[in-house]
């Protein structure tokens, strides 16, 4: 659609760019689990903004070598936003979202059993991070949420729309994370559900089609026979 | 269907209707936030006053330009209620209503795209107004939601369906107010399911298709070949 | 399927029926709210029993007077369940049952107009009898529900599966009134998505089947064309 | 598709395997429920063990006597991680997997029925397993499930989505199975409503596809009136 070489160059960049986002992932992980010494401080803070460049390349080389270049900007107004808006501190989170997209470009096309793994990988890997936002925004802040191990436990619960309420976010940031998650959880419900659905809906509609529809098969043998009217009257002619 | 003369007025009155709803959504808000002077008070109570008989004469005036007057006012009930009821005092939160149909309006022609972003902005509204409505009546009644920060975090945890307990309502009016943006929570999932399915079937089905139903474009060749049989037996009959 | 006289039957016991289901609904919430007499308790009891009563009969006389005997009793063993087992106490209130079988009887044919009725008239009246089971079974047991409004505000908590935690039952009786209603939250939320699925799936699908399937107009206009040439071998033999 | 004689075996180990199946579920029952002597605890252990035998068996002989070994291998790979997992003692639970796969083996072909039949049934035992397991892992730690009844009512509770927060696991095995039920919970959810949408879909589709698809009937009808123009031509030849 918007030539061959920004296919090439999304198959080139699909690794490295997993890579990437795993060393953003582990940083990230890193900055919130481990009492930062000034060096330890220093290689995250570094590795997160390496990391986020790669992302930033990676959309400016998309858009430089992209044929219909307005048309691609335009319809990716979104990555330019997962991409730009990280630079404001309290956004930091939204590279997160560029991960997302990157592990979405590599599913691919979209059938059923690649929907299935995509939303499982990006649940749990939405589970882990919001797990890691919460607890960097409520540590300390007098809430319940105190451990990583609760704040993932809450995520989960979250999730699924479940909501016990033994734990739950009391700061503003938290409960922005603990929002995205609510929606990421409406969202889960309901791709299983339409995966299943449509799943459900051909298996039942496979066999009323047999029965029901014209099928090509019918159409091609009245095609058969009106070819040989065609030579019955051919050998009409000659007479 | 209800005549010409009503989809212009539909279209020219698109934006004054948004004008006054956005004057609505404002005055409310303050009412509820600000803590009232009189001259405020008054203010406040006009522009409610005032969008609310826009309404009222929008309805009007489409009742009557409209072409099968009957069928119309049949099919526009809840319409009529949306208006009328407002003038009973407890009611006067219904007015949103009128905004929702109107946004619903502006939606016009129902796509999947249009019913996503249709989905988003109600929703948005919903969850403010009711965070709005929902602090109006649980302040000073001795139940944990007192701020608008918690008012429109609940309003969230509520629509998501979580439930985490940590806030809810306890007057009746506040339990009123639950209840309508559960139900909207209900048709929050169920739209984003709907949609998610409705696109994950024609994916595909897409392919099942073009492999098996007898197309158009089959049933024309065939025709094609009957054309030239015509044909052979035209040049027949001249012999 | 069954006969004529089951259809004339099901006709003329509908509004009885459901007149019986009131009277049992009234005489039902009375005996929870009304602090009883002996009266009271005589009149609301002798109530329960004869509408009772009444669904029995029904169930009786369209067993017999059904053609397909057999087959019609081991398709609606549903039914007879739900007639004989309120006559143990403690299933008392699987009634509430009979009243659900029964308007889903007059909501006769299943499109979806119909399908949003229902769903809308059961799930009000599974909230009013839900609410008050659960008062009936939980009051005077240390609980936290105690009141009508309560259990009612419960009940909208539980079915839209919100669940707040402000109350909850305690008493086994209380739990499988909570099991059912969240057993109906789900199966609503169900409902409402599948409605809205469907509404969607077609929309889009309708577009889509104009452009690609064979459609019986088409295979009408060859049938023309066919005919017109057996017109011109007509005239051919007539040579 | 791997040949007759796993077919065969498939429909002889059925009844074994249920038999084993229920038996693995009474001895966990007992172990979890009843004050142990030695000799119960040798019982119960000996049971699970002798069933996990069985199923464990049985893999190796359906990976021995099917024709396409390895794809039966690759496609099966869960099957192996289910019965060879178990053997770790932490993921003991996981031999209830082994159930769920026997019962879903005997479900045979999925239609909308049977889904429903293996959704209900495999709720319920999932129900009452979540309720022992976490009952195993909560007791005397300090959290607020110390019954079989709290457990189960928490199960409904978690499996529902309502969760209310009354009880909630505290240990991290207790909130391993909290997250197996609420996966279920999600699933659960989404068979009801998809199972639902297909039938809706199909009603409302079935009245479309009257009016609108070329149907075969119609096609052959065609067929015919080719086949009479065929026979008046062969009468023109014989002239």
């Amino acid at each position: 659609m918007y030539g061959k070489r920004l296919e090439r160059w999304d198959k080139a960049a699909e690794w490295p760019l997993m890579g990437a986002a795993v060393l953003f992932l582990i940083a990230y992980a890193v900055q919130i689990l481990v009492t930062a010494t000034d060096t330890v401080r220093l290689a995250t803070e570094v590795t997160i903004w390496v990391t986020w460049g790669i992302f930033a390349i990676d959309y400016v080389v998309r858009l430089v070598i992209t044929e219909n270049r307005w048309k691609w900007f335009y319809h990716h107004l979104l990555d330019l936003a997962i991409v730009a808006l990280p630079l404001l501190r309290p956004l930091r989170l939204m590279r997160f979202l560029t991960i997302l997209a990157i592990v979405q470009r590599g599913a691919g096309n979209v059938l059923r059993g690649k929907v299935m793994i995509y939303t499982v990988g990006a649940t749990a890997l939405t589970i882990v991070v919001a797990g890691l936002a919460v607890l960097d925004a409520e540590r300390g802040n007098g809430g319940p949420i105190q451990s990583l191990g609760d704040a993932v436990w809450w995520a989960f619960v979250t999730i699924t729309t479940v909501g016990y309420g033994d734990y739950f976010p009391v700061t503003v940031t938290g409960r922005i994370v603990a929002v995205g998650l609510m929606v990421g959880g409406i969202a889960l419900i309901g791709v299983v559900t339409a995966t299943l659905a449509s799943w459900i809906v051909e298996k039942v509609s496979d066999d009323a089609n047999k029965t029901t529809a014209a099928t090509s098969t019918q159409v091609d043998e009245l095609r058969g026979e009106v070819a040989e009217l065609k030579d019955m009257i051919r050998a009409l002619q000659v007479k």
